[in-house]
């Protein structure tokens, strides 16, 4: 531990107190790596403030001392964006303690949440009021409000309701010279100079500590339908979803699934049965909502793929007769990552290209991945109405334990030009954080690149917010 | 002149020609003042690029000798943003000739226009398209697609759709070293890092030159339905707008008019007639649309205003019977400023606070500056839903010529002092330009103040962008 961190450390416990500067390495161990075990840092103490003003006095001496912050809400990131540098330089900054929720208002439309709440959490406090709040994925049990917004989280919703960049209404944050951004007001308009707000939102803790969110609700679901299509390809997918979206405003939820993983799902999930009979090489998973206990979604949503169905767009499709069937749907898709881990060696990446092009780049680029890589096999899923698909590439059966590490890197690469020369993302809805950062420094123009490490560098001189992560 | 001013233009001339380099001082001229007259500024040229290609040969002129631009669209701000300082260190850019619509897709809901696109000419390109660009604003025949962008335009239907920073799906810029910043590319996701987008949006051109935006549509209205109602106090009004969103979603234009302020336009306006029998404390003007073309939007509204004079909540109500007419209840409300300005001097403030919290403050605030500077009458007007009111103060019918400058600036002050403490912003829609700059250094946080000045001075380290303008 260097000196400057011990008397950081030193001076937070006199100030704050135990509760709030832990030492104890057992119970900071479990906060040191990502969830999914690839990145593995230290760090000499975990901070967990409990109010802002707390974390106002952290980041001055972190400014004091020159010992960088890494904050850290859920640790569910994917690309290891709140985990510490493995030398034990920086010190993680907990924000889990901040769990409170200041209001919740029908009236206005918007809940303020600390950085700490835990999205499961939001979602029943805004179905007590009688709202509701969209956005969701398969970490809500464990994501905070905090992570979701410095990582502009996405998930299956967003279809309809956009990624956290649509749902904030405004964020509070302490910036690295301590100073408070209040932007928790609740002003609808406000043109006062650059949006911080918006600058925050997406920045992985890089120029400041989310302390707190207004976060935009909507009114609560009051009926649902799931379904479960069969298709020939990813281009009939799109044509359905523009055939349903020239017909309802309904559709929130609408993903792509190969054969070949739900195969997967299949094998390796306990419980799980196909929705359909037969085999078809594409599936969607559709979702309707109504906040009107008078329309009767089910039936409009069946109507619709029966019509899909005559024109020839699909060739089977399931309605889930109820919420237990419904749920069985979505677990074959929220099981996908899972299943391919049980399966062997995968290599994930989040991209998007514009929505239209979409289905002529998942085939095209996995035929050219098999093909340079002979033995893998390359397959992608997920929200094909925003452009994003979740493209993974399983190593060969026979590929040694180091594929990921070998083989691995060159395959992303390979990719990731795919993606770049496509006019696409290489990170859609993950985030840089640390491990896509090379690719990040290595694809971005440089005007953007030079951009981007200016704004750091402006915000943040001293370099205490979250250190190598982001910025290229 | 400045040596370097003649050498950059000699340059410019010498690169990109007459048409792009334009000296001729009665071309010239009509653009060194702000619309409303109120500020002169001089300038040895204007530059009027056709191509963004042309845009980063001028920048790259400006930044090697570090001669300023300022950007203008159609001159038709609020705050003096696109008028040169008048000591003619800075030269005009001109984005009317960069006037391409380069696409309009009603897939994609995307239409792409260059900055110098007239608003009128966008709106017409998408209903051409069966799509619609549902932002508008008074200025609508002269402002541009730059300008807007560039100062977060909101106008009268944000109340559904939002300000330009909802509408923008995508900027391309021109940055201050020259590189072309590009967010065209209709990601609609996309986490590489800190969003240049929504840093560019509301930046008055602060930052670089927007040369391009990608621009969310909707679908077109296939029927709309506009109403008058008289009712009794601010309160009341925003009663009635929450009454209708609770049964409708086909509100989208609300506005808030005085008794005081109707009575201007019925004396200055010729052609103008009072919608309701008899006088009312207060209106509102209500403007309903359906993109279905067989919902009758009209029998809806008339049902619902029926409905909230049985509860007492408004005291009188007239729908339009003709697009005439409809028309006619709009023209008392867009030229209530006109009206104003034919009766006497009149101080115009631009103000939001939370949208609850308008009514009372409404009342209060016009109380206390009509105490604290006796003969002055005070009233607001416009966007009750947005929380955003024209709070408009004019001159005691004895008031000297100076009054403006004099007691104005007080004036100003006291009410913007009223908006602070309650928490609200001193600029809405209007931007800071440079009439509110003072204001803006005089009453924001000096955390926020520090975080615009860094964030200038890291993307403009040679200050070339719209100098004097937006950052305190």
């Amino acid at each position: 531990m260097s000196d400057a961190a011990t008397r950081l450390i030193e001076q937070a416990g006199r100030k704050l107190g135990p509760k709030v500067v832990i030492t104890d390495p057992n119970e900071i161990e479990p906060w040191l790596s990502d969830w999914r075990g690839r990145v593995h840092g230290a760090s000499p103490a975990m901070l967990a403030p409990g109010s802002t003003e707390e974390v106002v006095e952290i980041v001055k001496l972190a400014a004091e001392y020159r010992v960088p912050l890494v904050p850290q809400g859920g640790n569910t990131g994917m690309a290891a964006g709140a985990t510490p540098p493995a030398d034990g330089s920086a010190i993680l900054l907990s924000m889990r303690r901040m769990n409170r929720i200041r209001s919740v208002s029908a009236d206005n439309r918007v809940a303020i949440a600390e950085a700490g709440v835990v999205l499961a959490t939001l979602h029943d406090a805004a179905q007590e009021a009688g709202m509701r709040f969209p956005l969701t994925l398969g970490a809500r049990g464990s994501c905070t409000v905090g992570g979701l917004t410095s990582t502009n989280a996405g998930g299956t919703q967003v279809l309809k309701f956009g990624t956290m960049r649509s749902l904030v209404a405004g964020v509070e944050a302490v910036l690295p010279d301590g100073s408070v951004h209040s932007g928790l007001g609740g002003l609808k308009k406000d043109n006062r100079g650059y949006s911080l707000d918006q600058l925050l939102i997406g920045a992985e803790g890089t120029l400041g500590v989310i302390t707190a969110v207004a976060l935009r609700l909507v009114p609560a679901i009051a009926g649902r339908a799931v379904a479960w299509t069969g298709l020939g390809s990813p281009a009939k997918a799109l044509e359905l979803l523009r055939f349903l979206e020239a017909r309802t405003t309904h559709i929130e939820g609408f993903e792509l699934v190969p054969q070949d993983s739900l195969d997967l799902v299949l094998k390796h999930v306990p419980g799980t049965r196909p929705p359909l009979e037969g085999r078809h090489a594409w599936h969607t998973l559709i979702e309707a909502t109504t906040p009107d206990a008078e329309h009767d979604i089910a039936a409009e949503l069946e109507t619709l793929l029966a019509a899909a169905m005559e024109r020839g767009i699909i060739d089977d499709a399931a309605l889930a007769s109820n919420e237990a069937q419904a749920e069985a749907f979505w677990k074959l898709r929220d099981t996908i990552s899972e299943a391919e881990r049980a399966e062997g060696q995968t290599l994930a990446h989040d991209i998007s290209v514009p929505v239209a092009d979409m289905p002529a780049f998942l085939t095209d680029a996995a035929a050219k991945v098999e093909q340079a890589f002979p033995g893998v096999i390359a397959s992608g899923f997920g929200h094909l109405g925003d452009g994003n698909i979740h493209f993974h590439v399983r190593a060969a059966s026979h590929a040694a334990p180091g594929w990921y590490e070998n083989e691995g890197e060159r395959i992303t690469e390979f990719v990731d030009d795919l993606v770049t020369a496509a006019g696409g993302s290489i990170s859609a809805e993950h985030g840089i954080g640390q491990l896509k950062r090379a690719e990040l420094a290595r694809l971005a123009p440089p005007g953007r690149i030079h951009a981007l490490r200016a704004i750091k560098q402006a915000l943040d001189p001293l370099g205490i917010m979250n250190p190598g992560k982001l910025v290229p």
